[in-house]
């Protein structure tokens, strides 16, 4: 398997393709721009989803269910969000197919023709808000903090498995508040949600701040977001928190009484993390080898491979690598799992050496692999691997099989420490602060990575580093000194 | 609330829309056809979702996701399933927007049309049998059990919230055998689990068995299936299991090599349940005051409503209030509740009067209502009352405060029993043995329920029963002692 892995150094890009596919993740369907999530897949972004709605009831929303159609005349009301969004997106026109007279299977019926055509949500805040009107009559209703997990669709061109595909998986909330105060507060809250998500469950850092307003999202007053640096040095946007001040209210038409007996205008913001993240999981953490799984959110911990020649041998291996199979699923995890189970598998294929397996369960990037065979029985002790570093533990007496299901909980906490601090230390390295436009460019020319600069805060600068460089202003960070200085390209302060 | 709602005897279709809307659970929304679930209604639909998930998954099932658009040529190709679905259907056909050149918003961009349209998925056997041909070439690729979380879309002319309409979401399971004993099985299996599932989880007794031809799924070579008995005497299909042979194997060409070294078309199972299932949630346990949800899927489980008019009541009632709360929360509920939390809430709301409260709750069909007042406290009791039976426990003297937790945990369980145990009763109370034509008419005629009735096998009887009494066969039940008859309409064997 990992010899079907381009390496990184090799080809980046095809790098992040080969572990997709040997590890099972995902593949292009028949439909262009569509994507087949498989089970391995799917299976994380489960974890993920649970995870991460969990943290979302914790702060007070609710999930709900919208149509999947937008009429298009809903998609005309906010001006920005129409430049946005409506351009690529799929169109549903009619609702029948017949028989091809001509013979020759199925056509479109020309009598079934819409009278409006349908928009597949691309985003949903135009439904959402005009179904929100009947809901919003008071201040009493609010706030309203609903979340959706959905399909969206986006007739994007070029297409990247789990980046950018035409449809895929997302959670979308949208809350709607009495005052700007509290709206801007949730916008907030959120940032704070996913930041802790981003690093507390899938290992990765982030930075925090708002997008520049060339950046926000079509529709809002400001996006927050947070950034992650991947293992090729580039940014990717993880997840954005917009404040969408009164717009999509004023668009929609949804007024209510304020306390004081006042008509106002309702204050919105709108969030979304998609299947995305698991790309950013994916370059974060992973090496030539394969994939390596953060183990919050890995569908499977542990999995022993029981090693043996004889059927006696089999019989007593089989039966040390089940017992430690169940004592590791009664590790007191739980909570730290968000309480999903954890899974511990004993791969007892018969047809299937132990190195095939191993390669295996590294592919798809499994967080410990465990041995065991007849001379580790007499030892009473079994031989643990940490898939996010080399070699194994204690590896001239391994470990005892006695403490072996705590060490193994020992060691998932420490991974995902670990992982953490490995991906922090990474971006740290490759950060750099530049004041000088020609490091700058030759900066970002040979090396890349994340560059701290002054910025004269134009969409017009910002325009012309992207043209110049390539290189994107990413967000204007949280938790920095505010420092005073001159545009990197411009002089300007 | 109560007062909104039309009385069974009334209008009993009424009664069921009045219900779904006084409770929150959904209403339809803009778009023709479609429904939005509101968040009490996503909220219940998520714990039934979850319990389910968890039965697939220990019964060796995984997730996958595949796209939500079909190519229009894969709808052609199995002929019996393109009766069934192809016809009436959401037909993507372009995908582009562009800005009207005379004015008044967007339009269709006449250059942006597919060279095939894509019709939106309304059940997804075609395109994951074309995915399955490239994940299946041996029988070690075998059996492949994938289930999909999804919304599907069929354009239904007359829609109904929950039972049926244009969008909705459900689960559907599609696995392949390399044999056809094997597919069988998974049939039965699966079956099992929405028994299991109707009956444990939502309390709703089921019959279960075999579809007649004429009422089996396009492209199965049969179907089996669950049905419930409403509260209208009327039958509910609440989940069906088909067994597809090798059907869209062949039609999607998708071939083995078998452990003998030969080629042969795999055998396949496919199987859903819905979102109607909370339609017949509501109509197997509801009564004329609003919802009655049985306690393994209730999202809130316990309402603790504090009564006091003074500010000191305030204090001690809420601090109590507080306290059952956080002792009910500990319960050792979780795996009744498969790991789900329990949610005992105090409704602290202080511009609302305890009767307000109470008709809220009840016409949400929150399991158990708690009463604590400055009465009750003098007593160290509180008063408990079970959503399902009118009247309060211990109605005298109130439950002591001190044993009031565990007792709740008592009561969720017994009220999870005694609804099933009711239902049950009242579906044997209105199913008949009917061996006489006349009689099976007047008794269709006057006063509905299940007839149990021989039947010659013939579709041509089927029809004409179903014409002449609009009475359907719901399923030709398993677990019923067999016995020779005559056809009921016909006299045949």
């Amino acid at each position: 398997m990992a010899e079907n892995i381009t390496s990184r150094e090799t080809d980046y890009s095809r790098w992040y393709l080969d572990i997709i596919k040997e590890a099972g993740l995902a593949e292009n369907s028949v439909v262009r721009g569509c994507m087949v999530i498989k089970p391995h897949g799917y299976a994380l972004w489960e974890r993920m989803q649970r995870a991460l709605d969990r943290m979302f009831k914790d702060t007070g929303h609710v999930n709900a269910y919208f149509p999947l159609f937008i009429p298009k005349r809903f998609m005309e009301k906010e001006a920005e969000h129409v430049e946005g969004f409506a351009k690529e997106c799929a169109l549903v026109t009619h609702t029948r197919l017949i028989e091809n007279p001509d013979g020759g299977g199925l056509m479109i019926d020309p009598t079934a023709e819409l009278e409006e055509p349908l928009v597949i949500r691309p985003t949903s805040e135009t439904i959402i808000w005009e179904t929100y009107r009947n809901w919003i009559q008071s201040y009493r209703d609010l706030p309203l903090k609903i979340n959706q997990w959905a399909n969206v669709v986006r007739w994007e061109m070029r297409t990247r498995l789990f980046l950018r595909t035409a449809e895929f998986l997302w959670q979308e909330g949208h809350t709607a508040h009495a005052t700007r105060e509290e709206a801007e507060e949730e916008t907030h809250t959120i940032l704070e949600v996913y930041r802790s998500f981003a690093e507390d469950w899938l290992a990765m850092p982030v930075l925090t701040g708002p997008k520049s307003d060339g950046q926000k999202f079509p529709g809002a007053e400001y996006t927050l977001c947070i950034e992650a640096m991947m293992q090729d040095k580039k940014a990717l946007q993880a997840g954005t928190s917009h404040f969408l001040a009164q717009n999509f209210a004023k668009a929609a038409g949804v007024e209510f009484q304020t306390a004081e007996g006042k008509l106002d205008y309702a204050w919105a913001t709108s969030w979304g993390v998609s299947t995305r993240l698991i790309g950013g999981l994916i370059m974060t953490h992973s090496d030539d080898n394969g994939l390596i799984m953060p183990p919050r959110v890995a569908p499977i911990h542990v999995v022993i491979v029981p090693i043996y020649r004889k059927d006696n041998e089999k019989t007593a291996v089989l039966e040390a690598a089940n017992k430690l199979a169940a004592e590791i699923r009664d590790l007191p995890l739980r909570e730290w799992l968000n309480y999903e189970p954890i899974i511990a598998n004993v791969d007892d294929r018969d047809q299937l050496t132990p190195g095939y397996k191993f390669a295996e369960w590294e592919v798809k990037g499994v967080p410990i692999r465990v041995e065991i065979g007849p001379k580790d029985l007499k030892k009473e002790a079994c031989v643990l691997s940490r898939r996010d570093r080399p070699g194994k533990e204690n590896k001239e007496f391994g470990v005892p099989l006695s403490g072996a299901a705590s060490r193994i909980g020992e060691l998932l906490k420490q991974m995902q420490t670990d992982m953490f601090e490995c991906a922090k230390k990474y971006r740290e390295e490759n950060s750099y602060e530049v004041d000088d436009w020609e490091e700058f460019k030759q900066r970002i020319d040979e090396e890349g990575g994340f560059i701290w600069a002054h910025w004269d805060g134009t969409q017009e600068t910002e325009d012309r580093i992207a043209k110049e460089t390539k290189a994107t202003i990413r967000c204007i960070p949280f938790n920095r000194e505010e420092e005073k200085g001159k545009c990197i390209l411009t002089g300007e302060p």
